[in-house]
């Protein structure tokens, strides 16, 4: 299974197993918690970056290319890069060559030398070529040529083995590891709120239910009513649409906590922005005022992109060549004026714009398509909700780069908002902010929390979420109330954004869409 | 909003922005992101640390006692620990001292100071009080005695706000960022694997239905069954009970991967071990066989133990006398021979035990509580299933330490897993592992996988699971099958032996059980 170790590097240490009859080969890392170092097999990532010619290594992965009778591109995933290995075609088997087929798993012994082709600096001459599992080039999907996206989507379960599938997943990795880390270096309390939730009054939008009730033999009430008292949770259960108002209760103890996990929209919207399943970021903090809720969404962006940007720097330059490459199929004008790795750069380095709603509104209704009447929606009022169009002129035309837009009116945003004093026009807003991104629209969406007992049942009461439903979240205002605020980061749409990718149903491993739940 | 920097320390900046007048003063970190150092008030775990004594600091809290009218204990999550407050009661109104209730949210401001009294190293001589919000004793359910946990569950959303659970949750989550630390120095790729699953053969439980149809009017074909074709997802849905399958596919392109998620089962066990929402940590490995598979769970479960044992030392003392001081109560005979400290550290300086379960099977033969019928199940013959009797004999009894055992019977397992050659007496075994730790049981489950075509169709045929159910799946083996390997950790499991608590509900934040589902 593994291979020896050398006994000349002292740093490694041997760890003899004599029940297992295994010798492991560790080292100790930094953190001084051994780590295993070598199998039998050497990753690939680790092979294109070495230069120790002439040593005998052992590669395992899957067949990209066969070129020749002679030159294997191998790929185990752990780069978007293959290997090449040259095989001495005259003196191996003819009926083994034939098994190296696009997609087949391989295990190729030999040496590593410099390459004298173009295109790589090291490949393998290959001693011993061993195929570990077929594939029929008849049947298997991906063949060496450009596929589409759309069918790519149809056999997600495969299209992990394809360069952009690889670099999206190893992007969207790394940004999750960014998220957990900021949050680490800030002390915040990761918390697993529920995904199964007896509340449904969160309001966030339509809801699938959980149930373990036999739909062919609905239980019923003497009144002929649903018995949900026979439901697993001896109550009507759903699938949560964010974990804000369990993180509030947690955060008016704990003090700084976030959620990242899967979150539920029933709705029937069949967009490139919309999945039924999604992953949310959802932090939520005491005595923090809309301030330093900005303050802290706004760092946090700018951190994980950093964080991709500085450990994927392979994968997002594949994802640029791949999108210039896209955009030569349109129009001259209709071609972004940044390349991704610029767009990501501009980003980082220029504050986001901070623009209250009131002024949002001034601007979109002297703006040209508002005057030409090009908007769809056409902006008279204050009060009016915004459309896409609206956000996207405010962020891609007018000031060209993300807006943090604050203090909604009351009217369009969700009950537990705190709300501002009235104007001076009697006009009523709250302390919401949403962050638009170009290209995306809504990246964030957050607010301060109403933490006034009696303001909060009062709006309650005009949308009419009854209490008693609520009685466990009222009770952060009932003992101890404090200000507080926090956000929620739609992640796959931070996917969206740092990989260019423009379906949301190419940033996550299995999309769920109305009528879609393969796999 | 923000306190003035300090115009000396010149590694501070000051961000001055003019159109939110508001200062925020900022860091540069060694990973070059700003973080924002503080806001107006400074948390308590900094306070605690400090010894900057006359200096003006603003605390923000809620009140955990207030004694003799003078001392305010306060907490505001970022330590188990409280600050003690002193108040000037002579010259404080006393309307306004008879609101420092337990539970009410205060801000104070004062000078740090060496303290006095004993059990504190600094207070906070409050020159300045203020009620953020009320909380009515008479009301308030948390008062400065010792409740006992099954209250306090009754009360899960405020929980959060005693010492106890503030350190259970901050183990859990430095257990949680342990974990994708860990897998990120081994160059894993995280993978958010569907909560949604369309498949209902996995096989791993009872699994919750998932729908939009409308309970009180559910279409039906023209032959009177369920039209899942108007559901959703155009067809019968359910929360995953793992997402292996899914991590397979990903594994079988990029190598390795895990997941982290919550996963769900519909089974009516109400245990102080089971959970119908849990989370659980499944890492799936191309390449890896059963000795590989191994080797990385026992360094997943020691390197993450460690990480908590380094980053809570306070918050494992916590526990510790929490748990010395619930032991008090039992008989000698029953209190445990380890502290909490010493259990963990046992764990990390023991290599876990490996044995196969032909080999567990004697060994539980022989036992003496075998022998002397004191097993409720009585291990007779080869092929029994091991009830967590016989795990707990061999973990605590036998070994007294971690055991992997592996090699069980095929009939016992599931049907993904690796079969070996039959042994001399024609006996089936598959490669599986299991993980058993003391207190806990099983801890993690897992295998090599088949990867030979063949013998998982015919596996899957002897146990009923449709063909075509699986398509997707089978791709893996129909296209460039190689070894590969994977387990699942209970995440919930490692929570509860690394804080020494005993009933699963207490170290996640909302447990989700039978008839279940508050908050």
């Amino acid at each position: 299974m593994y291979r020896l170790c050398s006994l000349k590097i002292i740093t490694y240490f041997c760890e003899l197993n004599l029940n297992q009859q295994s010798c492991t080969i560790r080292r100790k890392t930094a953190s001084d918690h051994s780590i295993i170092l070598h199998m039998e097999h050497t990753r690939i990532k680790e092979l294109l970056g070495s230069d120790e010619f002439g040593k005998e290594v052992i590669v395992k992965g899957w067949v990209r290319t066969f070129r020749n009778n002679q030159f294997i591109a191998i790929n185990d995933g752990s780069s978007i890069n293959n290997i090449q290995a040259v095989v001495d075609f005259e003196n191996t088997e003819e009926a083994l060559l034939k098994r190296v087929t696009t997609g087949a798993a391989i295990r190729v012994k030999g040496t590593l030398i410099e390459s004298q082709g173009k295109g790589q600096r090291v490949e393998v001459k290959v001693n011993d070529l061993t195929i570990l599992g077929d594939s029929d080039p008849e049947k298997f999907p991906l063949q060496p040529k450009k596929h589409s996206l759309e069918f790519l989507r149809e056999i997600a379960h495969l299209r992990f083995r394809t360069g952009t599938f690889n670099a999206i997943f190893k992007v969207r990795n790394a940004l999750s590891f960014a998220v957990h880390n900021f949050f680490r270096e800030r002390e915040f309390v990761y918390m697993h709120t529920p995904i199964i939730t007896g509340s449904d009054a969160e309001g966030a939008g339509e809801m699938f239910r959980v149930t373990t009730l036999d739909l062919d033999n609905i239980p019923r009430t003497e009144e002929g009513k649903i018995d949900f008292k026979e439901d697993f949770f001896g109550k009507s259960t759903n699938l949560t649409v964010s974990g804000q108002l369990e993180g509030e209760l947690a955060a008016m103890a704990l003090g700084n906590i976030y959620t990242f996990g899967p979150t539920f929209r029933a709705e029937n919207s069949n967009t490139t922005r919309h999945l039924a399943e999604f992953w949310m970021i959802e932090p939520e903090m005491a005595f923090y005022e809309l301030e330093d809720n900005m303050d802290l969404a706004e760092d946090l962006l700018k951190y994980v992109i950093k964080y991709a940007l500085d450990t994927c720097p392979e994968e997002i330059e594949f994802l640029k060549n791949r999108l210039l490459e896209e955009e030569k199929s349109k129009p001259q004008n209709e071609r972004s004026e940044f390349d991704l790795v610029q767009k990501l750069n501009f980003v980082l380095e220029n504050s986001f714009e901070r623009v209250t709603y009131t002024d949002a509104i001034e601007i979109l209704k002297r703006s040209k398509p508002n005057q030409k009447k090009q908007f769809k929606y056409l902006i008279e009022e204050w009060g009016a909700d915004l459309q896409s169009e609206h956000e996207r002129y405010l962020v891609e035309k007018h000031f060209k780069k993300p807006v943090i837009l604050t203090d909604y009116p009351r009217e369009i945003k969700s009950f537990y908002m705190k709300q501002n004093a009235p104007d001076a026009e009697g006009r009523h807003t709250v302390r919401a902010m949403d962050i638009l991104f170009p290209g995306i629209g809504e990246m964030v969406g957050g607010s301060q929390r109403e933490e006034n007992l009696e303001k909060l049942l009062t709006r309650m009461a005009e949308v009419g979420i009854p209490e008693e439903e609520m009685d466990w979240f009222l009770d952060t205002r009932r003992f101890g109330s404090a200000p507080h605020s926090g956000f929620g980061v739609g992640f796959e749409r931070l996917v969206l954004f740092t990989t260019g990718m423009t379906n949301i149903r190419d940033v996550i491993p299995f999309p769920r869409t109305p009528k879609n739940a393969e796999f």
